[in-house]
């Protein structure tokens, strides 16, 4: 569809009004709208020429709203195509590289949506459609920032570069290759990733902290076909059984993680760094009602540590799914051949994909018996990001939000890896702003995925503020 | 198909001459093939119908061979039919049960059978179809046996109940029902069940001991829905990991199970027992080459036994099945909210279900920690089964086998259970005979099941022996 974007102003008003103007408000709700009919799945293959013509109309966007250079950036070895766009007139200032991304995830199961996930649907002040927010809408609110620089002052108070990518909800899996590649072009003084969410509406947050992690997958072999349990049970190692065994040497019984040497590379006053949100009485609320809403009353975990801790600032090993032999109706007399467990680290700084993964191999070379043999695969590791609370990019931010939103942000930890952050920290060695306006109730990833509008439009004054504070940094 | 069956002889022969001319076996083979085309799969409703016009057929036969009482015993509970048919002339004689079963399993992988499950092809001196070993084939020799003296002798020298049932393959689930009703009409002096193998061609084999069983299930329950692990690991006691712990508790390192008294009711002379097999040579080599095929080489089970008491004439305890979380391609950062495992128990004398079904239930209830549910489903029970070796019944069988086979049986046990032994021997208090016709390669359950037709032949002249000898007794 062809875009048509706002003229400049001519009356010299601020940015912050010409983002509050009706008629401006109607026009980006009604972009947006078009921004969320592209199908942009990155997981199917049927949809790659979706996430081609998304990247094509923001191209188009990027350009419309007063940016320079507005560009496909092709994918490196078959990865899906980035967008990108500058404005870096101001060599007084630093330069502020904004990433979003334009993929969503797919949309099963349709029939539990209430409206069609690919055609906006406006309801309860709230924006409804697959990408809603997660990223295009949390995305889109930063590019209207930009706009309102653009079509009132005319330029901007910092240089920007935007990247946008078009794989992260399939893990980024070219995401070492495109950086490589594009290093020279994505050269900044400092990031703005907007792809996460705040604790509730009056808790706005930056993240400081990530987990990295690492995918493992064990498969225990037994004998070369499946036996009758019968005949063959009690004489015969079962897999299952081993996998269990082994799988059960991973923890102790008060549960910190047993793989010798796991926690040696811990860094010792990382804990204490939790302390920021320590006091945010939102935040331990919000927590709470999280842990009572999923059931999961009784604590387990490390010894010595908040449930907080345990889940951000603490490194983690999880079984995320494990299979073997007969699980259909009733029951089945057998002894599996064989029998695999899926699992995945959390680490934290100064923890390290590849350390991690020489502790396991020594771990299961010393746990396994020899009465089965034991295959593992390795998967995707990313290292865990810690980010620099006390830079003047952090600062800029906190006041951001503080003009943006009538109140200070907690500075908290996420528990999750987003692989993108840790490549831009690794590459470009630059703070990275995690600044996200999110809700945890928007449905991400689920049907009737959805962002609330006034999340967007204080996101947009928010921004502006932020475009302003990075530009004194 | 209308049966025609042979006519009586009128000149005197013996049953076995009888057995042996040409005309007898070519005329059997027919009826085998009749007898082999009924798809009476137990398992799939879709094959009611099937099931009941085997069992009718089955009636006419048993009519046509000289029995007397031919009838279909209908199902208890929606139970399968069983049919019945008596010979009961000999007042002065004892009166022999006779068992077998009609229903078959499954055909899949359809496409995987090099001739059509129910289509008899007669190649390599062997008859292909489903249920050519298991059990038609081997039920049918002692039917033709007992046609071999009805049509020469006019007599049989004991007298028979036969009963045939429509619902062993899918673990005979209306037995304890059904036995209760028909206990009066099956009611004999000792009981004869071919449905079972013998080691080799040169190692008739009588079994004398089966394991019983106990199943069950276990569900481990977490948080109410699937979490994200990155935003939940290290707080949440994973149900998956749970899960592990629990059964890693099931055996001890050595391969003891673990759970507190559970070796308390094991006859203490049962192993000994095991002794009259230890002086087989071929039964040792054949076991020997089972284990190298398989590749189970390295040992493994409880302390102080051979692998076949392991497998035998010791309990054991085995994971059928695991599932939980995702076990798709790629990795899934999740925390499933519940996991579960199969598993089952093999017993020996004088262990029961009830006896093991509290002590695992006293010691889910120690090992389950509080930090997650546990649901535990029972299954079928069946208690174990020791046959009195020096009962004349079994002299008699060791007899027919010395003359039918020309080598003494070896007594052997299996760890195996069938759940009809145990119900026989326990309602009707009399010894059973486990004279099985079957091979090891016979490929019972699985496509291009088969039966030798020397096996076939020999079985049938070995029951008439056994007839006799069963007389005498």
């Amino acid at each position: 569809m062809p875009q048509t974007s706002l003229p400049a102003m001519r009356v010299q008003i601020s940015p912050i009004q010409f983002s509050r103007l009706e008629n401006t408000r109607k026009h980006w709700l009604d972009e947006l709208a078009n921004f969320l009919a592209f199908p942009a799945i990155s997981a199917l293959p049927s949809h790659y020429r979706d996430l081609e013509a998304n990247a094509a109309w923001l191209v188009q966007h990027l350009s419309g709203i007063g940016l320079h250079h507005a560009q496909i950036l092709p994918g490196i070895n078959s990865g899906k195509p980035s967008v990108y766009a500058d404005w870096l007139l101001r060599p007084d200032k630093p330069t502020l590289l904004v990433y979003g991304h334009y993929d969503v995830q797919p949309v099963d199961p349709v029939s539990s949506w209430h409206s069609p996930p690919f055609k906006a649907t406006f309801r309860n002040n709230r924006v409804y459609a697959r990408g809603a927010s997660d990223d295009k809408g949390q995305l889109f609110l930063h590019l209207k920032a930009i706009e309102s620089y653009l079509k009132t002052s005319r330029r901007l108070p910092v240089n920007v570069k935007v990247w946008i990518e078009g794989e992260e909800e399939i893990g980024s899996p070219t995401i070492h290759a495109f950086m490589k590649r594009y290093a020279g072009l994505l050269r900044a003084d400092a990031a703005l990733v907007s792809d996460t969410e705040m604790i509730s509406p009056d808790c706005p947050s930056i993240i400081y902290g990530l987990r990295g992690s690492l995918n493992a997958e064990l498969e225990i072999i037994g004998p070369k076909h499946d036996l009758h349990s019968g005949r063959f049970g009690g004489g015969v190692h079962n897999p299952l059984q081993a996998l269990c065994e082994i799988l059960s040497t991973f923890h102790d019984r008060e549960g910190r993680i047993a793989i010798a040497g796991f926690y040696d590379n811990v860094k010792k006053d990382y804990y204490q760094l939790a302390r920021h949100q320590a006091g945010c009485s939102c935040c331990a609320l919000k927590e709470q009602q999280i842990i009572e809403k999923l059931g999961i009353g009784t604590p387990w975990g490390e010894p010595g540590y908040s449930p907080k801790a345990r889940m951000t600032s603490r490194p983690a090993l999880t079984i995320n799914g494990l299979k073997g032999g007969y699980t259909g109706p009733g029951s089945k007399a057998v002894i599996p051949s064989k029998g695999a467990a899926k699992f995945s680290f959390r680490l934290v700084p100064d923890q390290t994909p590849q350390e991690v993964e020489w502790r396991l191999k020594r771990h299961l070379a010393r746990y396994t018996p020899k009465t089965v043999k034991a295959r593992l695969k390795i998967g995707q590791g990313s290292n865990p990001v810690l980010l620099p609370i006390e830079h003047p990019i952090m600062h800029a931010a906190t006041r951001a939000i503080q003009s943006g939103w009538g109140k200070a942000p907690t500075l908290t930890r996420n528990g999750g890896t987003i692989p993108v952050v840790e490549e831009i920290q690794r590459r470009l060695n630059i703070p990275i702003v995690l600044m996200g306006f999110g809700l945890p109730d928007d449905a991400i990833h689920a049907p009737n995925e959805s962002m609330s509008l006034s999340q967007f439009f204080r996101g947009v004054e928010t921004s502006i503020h932020f475009l302003k504070e990075a530009g004194s940094i």
